[in-house]
Parts: structure tokens; C-alpha cells; sequence
């Protein structure tokens, strides 16, 4: 069910950085948002449509929506869009009409390279607008809306903060179960049933697909990456590792934990485990410390990534975070390196109100993988921890 | 969990589809699949990948992955695409030395203005395979895969086609339990809430979103289209109509029921109420009877809709059919009436191997919605019925 409380906040929101940003309109263009989802529809309907759609918001203060005459009913209960215009056989006519009397001088439309969450108008629905728009000025007025999406996906509201809060909790809780949970002999298969039927249990989902959510690693032959789980059983003296998040009320959490199973004899992880855990631990430190409103997005993973290294250990191959919101991967800046696959978004600018998970780790031979990934959210003055920062290694007496 | 079989059935389909079509190659270029997917991927992945992907497939059964380094596992494991390309930086280099090495004269890619399960690509990564293609000839080689992907989502493999079977089984086996729960007083609700219970207990999937799936409208006040339930209470003399698809197996069911409740001293639904429901039974069966291979969309909905209005009902303001699949709304052909609305759609030729739904209805004043949807299937020689069309009112004794 939408929330319409969070929707008003969000589309309020919207209108003061249209305002903040100087661009007259914002229109989301869609269809048939059960099948192809332009992610934004989160923040500003959070219902589906069937017909072709066009949501028009201005710097002004307008909100109104075109939806075939079938959605018109939903849209118009949540008390969000005023007018909706339903229509039967062509949206044409109530778009120009739309576009004509509001006039602005430029319109904002969802797409990005860089920016998967702002890159929701499909190259068809491109296409079409540019078709429905010949012959009106306003063909020549689309711009991205990828700055503005950016801003209004990455600035949480006091109601979205609230609820990735308590989403976090109860993946802290979720990995206390699991700490239990685990003794030599239990598979990954059968981690993951088990964290599935507690995630069950809290009526809460994963935050990304099932099947390698949460993502387990058992021991040292255990793939790197988004891989399924398999048969690999926990043995003493071996690491297991734990990628989880779920989605709670709409909102996700993101975190990453490590087990040490004492083996024979041991009373303590090995040495160059532990040295591993702290480089890890460390590199995070060193992440956090470097982020804070105004700084640039690679050099935040520059820091933790300059710690890492400068303790012997290989650079991680992806970036140290990336914001967390409705979705897990929550679009616009990353705090990652400035390689081609990212795009701009490492030159993004951290913003007070973000949100991000800082995640990193390596491998130690004949062990298993020791990684970490805390949740942060950004403060006028820096950062601050929404996780509990696992502090140290946590071990498994057999 | 992605069933490699299926997949395998419908990566063979595609590739004897370019020959059939005479095009060289088709490229599926997508990221981030949990926030915006690319349609097709359920055909030829059922996975989700997180960096920027290529997937190609040719005329002469190349079926190449380029995937970031931390997919490539899950990719590899489908045993469909080889070589899966891992690569850290950038997509590149591989993207471009894989054509060159495949040298297609024209490659298709995913955006259509008329099939929103053929636009799985969006504008930026439109903007960012034209940038990552510069000065390369394939540039200018790019053409819309729309054909392809319709013959390929409409024309369904025997597994699919099973699939559907079972799913339209389980929904007839829901509106029977539906029939028993029905009596005065219950509520729109209520019934929806008993709907979702009996289909967690099938282990079973809403087919669109749950707010509305079931729709249920009772009584002559309900409004028309995808509405979501409210208090409206069953009341004897008038009637309920439902609205319901289920997703069984990753395939999809759509069918429309309506029930009649007796009034006091009421032995059978009034004259105007069983009128209605001949005239809507019978105008499915015209459609039913021109739905043949060759036709053109928008034939078998005239077909239904002339014999509707020349029982004097008005038109219905939607079209008679859709593909039914994966989605319940699967892209590609549309039996609907020439509207702007459903741009070149309805011109789409109706082929042996589709899937369609025919649904229509019409509103009973003082009594509320009789509406029908059946689901058939296209033969060589004409349609079949995969669901048992509903032949009489339903009636409930209070």
C-alpha cells in the first residue's frame, strides 16, 4: 500500500529543489509500470499505471497528473496530484493543453547515463514524447533530470531516515540469530533457509534477489562476488562471511558481517586473520572519517582505499559504498574510484541527509573472506553511524 | 531461481527468430536489473546483474555475456551464454572487440515506441551504447528489436505453454473457493484478504500488484478500472465481479468471474442482469471465433466489440485481449481498437503460440459490473480455450 504521508513529503521536496535547482518542470513519462519501473515512481506515486502517463511537477507549485481513465480513481485517493486528468484514447491533447498553460522554459525528463536511479524513460517513451511534443516549443526544452533526482533520492526525509533505521535494527537483530545459528557442518544453502524463514518470521524481504540474499560464504573456496549459495559446509578454522539486507516498510538496509570458527586447539583466530580484520576495520574507519558534506565521492573511497593498501593488502574491486534507501543500491553519487564502469557518479557531492553503506574486505588464503559493510548517514558536520560497527571478529566455539 | 531449461527453450527461439527475420544480431545492454529490468532478461537471463552487461546473440548461435566481474558466476552457472566475459573497469573494450569479431551487419536493440515489453532500454544507456560505439561502424548499425522480441514473448515453447495451464488451473480452483465464501455483508476487503490467504496457501503470487489483485467490485457502486477494494458490502440483489490473475511458476493467469446474490424472493438474476451476461458471454465468443493466425489485433476486437453494440451495449472503453506470460501484460499484439492510445499495437498480427485473454463487460444500472475475461490459446487452425469459459451467472442463495 502507498504511503501517502512520505509521498506528500517527497513531492514537496521536489518542488523546493525544482525551485533550488532553477528548473521550471519535472515530468516523469511512463507506461505500464508493472513491467519496466521507472525507479522515481518510488518517491512520487508509489502505485502502478497502466496507460501512457505523464506527472508534472513546477518550480511553482503545480502537481498534476495525466493517467488513462482506469488509474485515474488510484491516483486521485492518494491526495497527491491535483488535477489528474483522465483520458480516454490519446494523452496528446491533455499534455500539450497541460504544457501550454504551465509554459515553462525548460522540462526536466528521467534519463542518465550515469545515474540508473534517474534513468527510468525508456528510449521508446523518448521517442514518443519527442513525437507528441512536434511542433510545440516545448521539444526543444527537455532536459535530464538526473541532478534533480539525484538530490531528491539521495537527501532522506526525516520519515525515510526513520524507517532505514529501523530496517538496520532488525538486520542487527537477524545476524545476532545467525551468530547462533552457525556451527560446522551447516551448509550455505542452509544459512540462507534459515535466514529467509527468520525474514519470514519478521514480515520483512530481501533487499535484492533472493536467491543470493543474503549472500553466504563459507571458507576459502567459497566464489567472490553476488554468488548463489552452495554446499560448502562450516568447518573449524575457516571464515564464514554474510552479505545481508532486507527491505523493511519500503526501505532497505545493507550490511556485511564475519565469523571465525575456531579450529582445533585454537583459542583465538589466527594472527593473520585477525591482521586482516583490522586492516578492514581500519580502511572503514578511514572512510568514515573522510566523509562529510562537500566532498566529492571518489575521494571518500580514495581514504579507505589509501588504508587498506598502505597495509599490504590488495585494493577491492568495486567501490566503498553507495547510497541505501527504497531501493539498496539507491542511485546518483558513489563512494567508489573514478574507473569508466562508474560513470560521473564518483565526482558526485556528498550531501548532509545521505545515506551510504561503506563496504570493503580481502581475502585471506586458506581461511576465507573477510569483509564488513556499515551503514552511515551524513550530518551537517560528518558522518554518522546508523550500524553498530562490528568491532571485532566475531568466533564460533564448535 | 532461474529455471535454465526454460531459458535454453527460448535462447534457441531467438536465435532461429534472427534467422527467420534476416538480422545478424540482437543486443541486450542493461545494469542495475533490480532497479530497472529490461523485460527481455526474463526470457533470456532470469537473473539479475548489477554492472553494465551485454548479452548477444546471432544468426549463427554466437551467445555471448559481458558482465561485470562479480556477476560473471551466477551468469556462467545458467550454462546458456559462453563465452560470459568478466571484465573490472570498463565494458569497452570487450563490447567492441566482441563485435568486431562477430562483424553483424545490423544489430538489434531493445526500444519500441509500440511495445512496452520490447523498451527495456533506456534513454541513458540509448545515449551511453552510442558513446561507447563511436567510431566504431556499428554505430550505424543499430536497429529496434521490437519484432523479434514479439514473436518471441507471443510465440510461447511448450513449457511455457504448460505453465500458463497450471496457473489458469489454480486460479479456477481460487474463484471456486471464491463462489463459497461470497454471501451478504461480506466486504470488497474482506474478499481480497480471503483471495491473498488462499493464494499464499497455493504458494502462489498476485499477478499485478496486490493493492488490486484481486479487483473486486461489489454492488452498483463500484468504480469501473483497476480500483482498489474499499467497504463496499455484498448485498443481495446485485452482483460481484472479480478480477483475478495469479503468477504460478513465474507464469501468469488473468480471468474475470461475476457472481449474482438473490434478492428476497428472487429465484433467478432479473431479466436486464441475464441479458447482460448473454450479450457479454456472447461477444467473447465472437472474438473468440475470429481469433485465428494472420489476423490483425484489432479485427478480433471489432469482431467482439460489433457484436457487443449491436446488442445495444456501449463499447467498452479498453481492448478485448492481451498477450498473457511472464506478465500479464506480455507485450507485443494487442486485440484492441485502432486508439492512439495503443499506438501500432493493434495492427500486430495474431500468431499460432500465443496466449491471449478476452475480456470485456458491460455496466448493469442498480446492479453493478457483469464483466468476463477468458484465456486462449492460438492454434494453427483457429483458438482454444485454456480456461472453461464461464457459461452462466453464478448465483449465491443468501
Amino acid at each position: 500500500m502507498p504511503n501517502p504521508a512520505l509521498i506528500r513529503e517527497k513531492v514537496r521536496q521536489a518542488i523546493a529543489l525544482l525551485n533550488e535547482k532553477g528548473i521550471d518542470a519535472w515530468l516523469t513519462f511512463v507506461r505500464e509500470t508493472e513491467q519496466t519501473r521507472d525507479p522515481v515512481l518510488d518517491l512520487i506515486l508509489d502505485l502502478n499505471v497502466t496507460w501512457i502517463s505523464a506527472f508534472i511537477l513546477t518550480a511553482q507549485g503545480d502537481r498534476v497528473a495525466i493517467v488513462g481513465r482506469f488509474d485515474r480513481e488510484n491516483v486521485a485517493a492518494l491526495e497527491v496530484w491535483d488535477p489528474v486528468i483522465g483520458y480516454d484514447e490519446s494523452i496528446r491533447g491533455p499534455l500539450v493543453e497541460t504544457l501550454q498553460r504551465l509554459n515553462p522554459r525548460e522540462i526536466a525528463i528521467n534519463y542518465s547515463e550515469n545515474d540508473p536511479a534517474a534513468d527510468g524513460l525508456t528510449h521508446g517513451m523518448w521517442c514518443m514524447l519527442h513525437r507528441l511534443l512536434s511542433g510545440t516549443p516545448f521539444v526543444g526544452r527537455l532536459i535530464s533530470a538526473e541532478d534533480l533526482i539525484g538530490a531528491l533520492r539521495g537527501r532522506k526525509t526525516p520519515l525515510e531516515l526513520e524507517a532505514i533505521r529501523r530496517a538496520v535494527e532488525t538486520t542487527e537483530r537477524l545476524f545476532a540469530e545467525i551468530g547462533a545459528f552457525l556451527r560446522p557442518g551447516r551448509t550455505e544453502r542452509e544459512i540462507q533457509a534459515f535466514v529467509h524463514e527468520r525474514m519470514r518470521a519478521y514480515g520483512v524481504e530481501p533487499a535484492w534477489d533472493p536467491d543470493y540474499c543474503p549472500i553466504v560464504a563459507v571458507g576459502p573456496e567459497a566464489p567472490a562476488g553476488h554468488a548463489m549459495p552452495g554446499d560448502r559446509r562450516v568447518a573449524p578454522g575457516t571464515l564464514v562471511h554474510v552479505d545481508l539486507g532486507i527491505r523493511q516498510e519500503g526501505f532497505c538496509s545493507d550490511l556485511q558481517r564475519v565469523w571465525y570458527v575456531l579450529g582445533e586447539g585454537e583459542t583465538e583466530p589466527p594472527p593473520e586473520v585477525q591482521r586482516a580484520f583490522r586492516a578492514v576495520r581500519e580502511a572503514i574507519q578511514a572512510g568514515f572519517q573522510a566523509l562529510r558534506p562537500g566532498v566529492q565521492g571518489w575521494e571518500v573511497d580514495a581514504a579507505a582505499r589509501r588504508a587498506l593498501t598502505g597495509q599490504g593488502y590488495p585494493e577491492y574491486l568495486h567501490a566503498l559504498g553507495h547510497h541505501i534507501g527504497r531501493t539498496v543500491h539507491d542511485g546518483s553519487t558513489i563512494l567508489g574510484p573514478r574507473w569508466e564502469r562508474y560513470g560521473q557518479t564518483p565526482y558526485g557531492v556528498v550531501e548532509a541527509g545521505n545515506v551510504f553503506t561503506l563496504e570493503l574486505g580481502v581475502r585471506v588464503p586458506g581461511y576465507g573472506y573477510v569483509g564488513l559493510e556499515e551503514d552511515v548517514r551524513v550530518t551537517p558536520h560528518g558522518a554518522e553511524w546508523i550500524s553498530h560497527p562490528q568491532a571485532e571478529l566475531w568466533v564460533i566455539r564448535p
